[in-house]
Formats: C-alpha cells, structure tokens, sequence
C-alpha cells in the first residue's frame, strides 16, 4: 500500500495521485498540514520540503517525476504510461523537464499561479506586481508544451503518458487565473485539458475533491 | 549520426557527451559561440535557450534527461544505463531530480560554482556575495545527494546509471571552488567522484577536452 503524503491543491501531489488511479495502484492519503513541510516529520521524507513524497511499504520517495514513474513500472502493466517508442518516450521525457524546469519555476507560471490561484485559495497575501512579471515566463512554456502537442491528442503523441500525468495539474491550475487562461486560449492545450479532465482519474483529484478525501482522513 | 549543441564547460552538455560515449552512439560536437544560446539558430533548437540540444538525423530534442534517457534507449544495448528494478530505478530519477530541481537552482550549487568556477574561467565579473549565499542551498543539495549514495558505489546502487552521468559533471565542477570541495570531503561522493572520474567517458570529456575538441570543429 503507497502512502501519499501531500496538501489538497498541490499539482505535484495531484500527479501522483492520478498515476495511483491509472495504474490502479492502492494508496493512502496521508495529509501534510499546512506549513508542515518543512516541519522535521516531513524532512525526513523530502530533504527540501516539498510536497509529495510517497512511502510504498518502507520505502521512502520523492520528486514527482520519479513517483510517477515508479508507479508506472510497479502497478498495473508495467510501463503502460510509457511509449516503447524512444522518440516517444523522448517526447514525455522532454515534456517533464518543461514542467520541472520552465513551468514550475519560479518567476514564470509558479509564481503566476501562487499569486492568482493558490494563495487566495488559501488566504495568503498575493504580490500582483510578481504575478505580472511571471506572465512573459509563463507564456513561454505554456507555448512550448503547446508547440509540442501540435496537433497529437498527447504530449508524447497518440497515447497518454506520464508527460500528460505531470503537466496536466499544472495548466488546470494554470487556467484558473484570467492570465493563464488568456495564454491557453487558442492553443491545442485547450482541447487537451478538456480531454484531460473527461479522464476518472483528473475527475476525481480535483482540489474540492481531494479536500474531502483530506477531511474525511482527519475525520 | 548525433551532433550535440553544446559548450565547452557545460557541466548538462558533458552529461551528453559522457552518455554517448558509454553507450557507443557515434557523435559530433557543434559548438554554440558564447552567447549564442538566445540567439534564434539556438532558440530554434531550445525555446528556453540553454545548453545542451542534440538533432539525431532531423530529431531535435532538448532537456538533458530527455537526451541521456533518449541515447540510453537507442544506442548500444538499449536501457545499460537505467536499473531494471524499479526501486533503483525510482532512485536513479530520484537523483536527477535533485540535480535539476535543487543542484543547478538559482541561489545554490549552480550560483556557487557560475561565480567561483565557470564565471573567472569565461572572464566573467562574478559575484562573491552571491557566492556566499548560495552556499547552504549547495551543502543541502549535496548532503541529500551523499545521502542517497551511502555506501553504494554509484547513486542507483551497484551499477553505475544515468543518475550519475547526470549528477557527475555537476559535482565535479563543484569541486572546483574551495566551498564546494568542502561540502564534499569527508562525504562518500569523493570516492563516487573518483570512480567517475577514472572511467574513459569523464576523462574524455573534461572542459580543457572538449574545449580541444571544440577548437578542432572550429579549425
């Protein structure tokens, strides 16, 4: 059994938990409670203090695309989130590495959607000036993921994959903020993250829903 | 036929380099002039504008995971470079997120070293304020690292992997400067560095040899 530790709203979180739902594999939601990640409890799982981190029965991981992957390989059909073909394969890849790297950095959509989205979410002051200045930034990887789905119904091509499983929690996110949803509009993003949120396993790792799920642990 | 974008001196561009030679993909080297890398010819190759981007016979990919994991599927014997078993695995993509998300970040090792080693070896004006403060974030990175390592002989355990090809030229060229070399002695990724070092593909590949290298393409 995996142990999810995550918040609800968290994009990265939001990743694993889509690949547990593809894969099938069985999980727990364990919730890190605001500012706890970088609470002693949660740096013994996750050295920097991000959020997720998974324990699958004693062993510890962390950093999204490496959980993802995980999960890939161990549940369901081996490499089923996974194109054999290496150009393919190349492709996801590539697309992970605009997210880690060029999406979720800071000054560039990160910060847009901190200051748009998450943190009236949650009630912490937003800098507009900041959000304003991660626009360029922002608008420049949501081009190059668009440039690279083209006209593919995925990232890395015919099939879904583990490039849609990371990005598509970050542009949902993204999209929630007039900016973000002004960059979107137009591209084949658009019809993707329509295709994407059809799919059980976006569906049901809504933020709303995985605040339930969190509640109905601290329950 | 593979050429590889790249600089002397990039620790992501030798990440390539080491790749190909372990796995015998026939290359050449295409050296992109100081400066170059925001210019369209580079940008064309690499939107976000950073070193290294390869072209396998009209293939363009960017993203030097993507590449290493690319090189590792296609040449020699597909995947020698990446643990079967998913548990080591999961810590070889574990260590190469640490390397992209938390080694080269801004304000860590990748400030560190631009303003102790790469900065006055290019005549560059560097930093030293910069360098001092970046040097915890650096010792975080490199402790979590050291970590993973433990006695291992490589960082995915028993065999030397793509978390090594990645993690080696950036901890290297850490070990440069006099607060890197510190935060690595007394660690076991000395001895890691050395059995990186001893092997042919990061002896053939150290910046004065692709500097060579690269001086013969221009010749």
């Amino acid at each position: 059994m995996l142990t999810v530790h995550t918040i609800p709203g968290s994009p990265y979180g939001r990743a694993v938990l889509i690949a547990c739902l593809e894969k099938g594999a069985p999980y727990r939601l364990a919730v890190v409670p605001l500012g706890g990640s970088k609470q002693p409890a949660h740096l013994a799982r996750h050295p920097f203090g991000r959020i997720p981190a998974i324990d699958d029965d004693g062993f510890g991981l962390y950093e999204t695309q490496a959980i993802t992957r995980y999960v890939d390989a161990s549940y369901g059909t081996p490499g089923a989130l996974t194109p054999t073909d290496a150009k393919a394969a190349a492709r996801m890849n590539q697309a992970i590495g605009v997210v880690d790297c060029y999406v979720f950095a800071d000054g560039g959509a990160k910060t847009l959607v901190f200051n748009r989205v998450v943190g009236p979410k949650l009630g912490f002051p937003s800098n507009d000036e900041a959000a304003v200045a991660a626009v360029p930034a922002a608008r420049r990887a949501v081009e190059a993921l668009a440039g690279m789905l083209g006209s593919s119904p995925y990232l890395a091509g015919e099939a879904f994959s583990l490039a849609d499983v990371h990005a598509g929690p970050q542009l949902d996110l993204l999209s929630e903020c007039d900016e973000g949803a002004a960059m979107l509009k137009g591209t084949p993003l658009e019809a993707w993250l329509e295709r994407l949120r059809a799919r059980p396993s976006f569906a049901a790792t809504t933020w709303p829903r995985v605040a339930e799920a969190a509640a109905a642990v601290a329950a």
